[in-house]
């Protein structure tokens, strides 16, 4: 059921946020303590974006985030301004590397913790719900996949929010007409390498957790013993579905739920997330 | 682009037919000289039956067929009447275990040798003509997974060879209609535990090979230190891609093109295969 | 730091002792109770006697056994009077099919639960101890496959407890002159596929846990659905490192701490466990 | 038996060299034309040198180079001054990561090509001579890494060719009191992110081909397309096992056997490469 974190700013190296730490990410991948899943080790994904293509780097693997050397490797080398990291537990879909996150179209990353609940009901109506230019694209068989290119579908290229929004509206509508109960379960983090978008977002009930970094001074009290934490500025943020750490909680602020989180140059907003059934929807 | 070997008979030792030959399935894993790539190192899989549950045992994984010291190891010890055993050289789809054959529904087993020419285009239509009730089966992404539950869709379980000249002649009317050529170009291996059906056909052109033994006292003169293939009968039938080696060619008799093969219990049949489209297309 | 079962008796179904328990071994690969590590996710592997030729088959794998698919099939299909089965939590080598239990001999098995404290100081003698006949079968990097190697150095094949009592007797007298504490923790399962022999020790303090079936009734009413149990008798038992369940506490046995149990035809025994320096010490 | 690659110069896209080629390593993976085995599909591996640290990155994977998605990324978005590629045929040892190269000590990588002939049988004299302080550091059981860690002991980081000179001396030495003939055959690529060494020896007979790009208007009028070759200036070389490629066969120059050359600022050497015993051999 996963795990996620995102970080945007200044060029950090992937390994201050993915590892050092008290309570990191690959620590989570073995012992996480808010999600569903203690253990997240059904593979696990990170995708980066450096240099002036555009176009980011991902690297997957089915194996767990714990034990992955490359992983240990390429996070100690890797300096990126934005990345977005995830470990899988699955909610039934095999554990493959197509199945994991994040996924990418472009320039576009996302990854998702959560389910879209009973979706073997629901897979035919949605997968055929996206729109046939994208369909060739799609390579796994996750409700995660699915949610991305229904995105893509409503428009998430030129207005990431509003095409989650009818996305996810238009899974509620198909579930409902299915007779399931609590359809979507999500936190999503979006990015096209120029800005950062975080969801948090149940159709009922509390959502899974999602926090974005306090202030940095906090970020930076947390590992004064790490230079690539000491070098963060007032425009670099942290966004983890848990805390990496239990000291000084007033690092994370927990973001609402049903809303919208949009980390981008100069201040950050806050949105409302309403999802709403699309005009026309497309089948 | 694969290559596939199958056995029916009396129980035999699965190592017998996949390693102990002069050019066995294993070493075309890594050298093949009649399959359209000489090497098939992007996964493979063996499916058996055996015991009274008339379900299969299936062993699928992505690494290639010559370093699997797994494979060894159960082909030493897995003895069964009716197997098939495939190795992949992916024609565009992702090197995974969903993606690696036999395919599986029930007790019906599945392995392809070819490819359905330019599938990304007509991918959405062909997934879209399986009848819903399978569609949340379909684990992979592949185009001979599709053509499995096309032919499903069209009565696999009560007419496998009629549902398979049903499902290739959905393809080929859909494949035209999009200007594709050469739509479909297979050899095909199915099993439900009773009989075993080979077909071997291609929509223009010649086919890929398919041979079946010749009758038995070739294949025991093809090694005589072989115990397992010494106790071998008349009833006993190994159907291949290509020979398991050089000498004694009349071991292996070609299966002709538009032809499918039925090995049961008492004589065997060859049958045209000719490939229609279905009266009442389901979309 | 590892968790195992055992089984000696008439032939089981695999899955019967592996997956089809309230606390299976494969729940523990997830979630053990009673293990260091809450999670066993390292690798696995399973080695099983069957049919005539005396030499086990062996399947490893390094995923977690809890997503294994293949793993799932082979125990739905296979059955054996003996096996042992290991999922794998490192105590600091790499993560590789070589470093997977069972390790194997012609015939022997052997898995180990527990760590030999501060190996990296004392590998180098460790392993120029282990007879030169048998060095190139090391295959791994591990102390319970160093373990295992010294044991046969000392006459495994022969007598397999004094084997093993002058194996850790060498182990704790080349750790202590590195000024080593607490040299050995371990569980150890070992067979020849005749019989069957368990240990429970630690240089000091409480040895990993360890406990055999109690008499099958009991066993029996863990699972009166399963038509597999059902039919065990009291000649069959499970060794396990901790109960496959809550419910009826006095199906499991534990085995005292400096023990060994042999389980064969006709009555088990229990013996002392007595770890010795060997009198002319292989160097 | 492998093949390898190494750059030398301005920082390059790694894919330049590794994948758009005529003939590149990658396709070298699946068909080589000058190797032993014409399939080099047991593994494979990266290093390279970039930013500060001086320690290089690694990336290794047991799969086939040519299905991996991963190094097509990393290949695609890391660009380094100084890199060494591998794709790995097994002499026998097994496919695991710790037997990929490059293998790794500190600032240094190494690869290799060939083969210390019959090693099983002088792999504990190899093993046991090599330096204490570094024996735990061994991961692997190949030759190649064995070699790598004799060439420690006898001096790698002080004097690399000398070190070699000895190591190789020392095998040839053991092998021989053993009876076996043409103990090694290799092409060995080794740099600590200053320099690049490459070495082409066998004890007796043809040693396995290593070539050097010529100037480097040759290896830009190779791909006139590619901008990352176009930069490329008269420092820069390649050293690859077998020519990229059929056109220009003079772009490059086959090292002569028993020649070691140095690349680094500056004027390039040749130098004649004669293994010899060590004085003093450790054991």
């Amino acid at each position: 059921m996963c795990r996620w974190n995102a970080y945007y700013g200044q060029p950090l190296l992937i390994e201050a946020l993915l590892f050092n730490m008290d309570h990191s990410l690959i620590d989570q991948s073995l012992h996480s303590r808010m999600g569903v899943e203690t253990t997240n080790g059904d593979g696990f994904g990170i995708g980066w974006y450096a240099g002036s293509t555009g176009r980011p780097c991902r690297y997957r693997s089915v194996g767990p985030a714990w034990s992955d050397v490359n992983l240990r490797e390429l996070a100690a080398h890797v300096e990126s301004p934005i990345f977005l990291a995830h470990i899988r537990a699955t909610t039934g879909t095999p554990v493959q590397q197509t199945n994991c996150h994040p996924f990418r179209h472009e320039n576009w990353l996302f990854v998702h913790n959560g389910v879209l609940n009973d979706f073997h009901k629901i897979r035919r109506e949605l997968v055929m719900a996206v729109d046939p230019v994208y369909f060739d694209d799609i390579a796994g068989s996750t409700d995660s996949e699915t949610l991305f290119y229904l995105a893509l579908t409503f428009g998430l290229e030129n207005d990431p929010l509003g095409a989650m929004e009818r996305a996810v509206g238009f899974v509620e509508h198909t579930a409902r007409a299915h007779g399931i109960e609590h359809p979507v379960q999500m936190t999503v983090g979006i990015s096209n390498g120029e800005r950062l978008w975080a969801i948090r977002y149940a159709s009922e009930g509390t959502p899974r957790t999602l926090f974005v970094s306090e202030d940095v001074s906090a970020l930076k009290a947390l590992h004064p013993e790490s230079e690539q934490l000491q070098k963060l500025g007032d425009e670099d943020r942290a966004i983890v579905s848990e805390p990496l750490g239990d000291r000084l909680p007033g690092a994370w602020v927990e973001i609402p739920p049903s809303t919208a989180l949009i980390v981008q140059p100069g201040p950050d907003e806050q949105r409302s997330f309403q999802p709403r059934v699309p005009d026309a929807v497309v089948g």
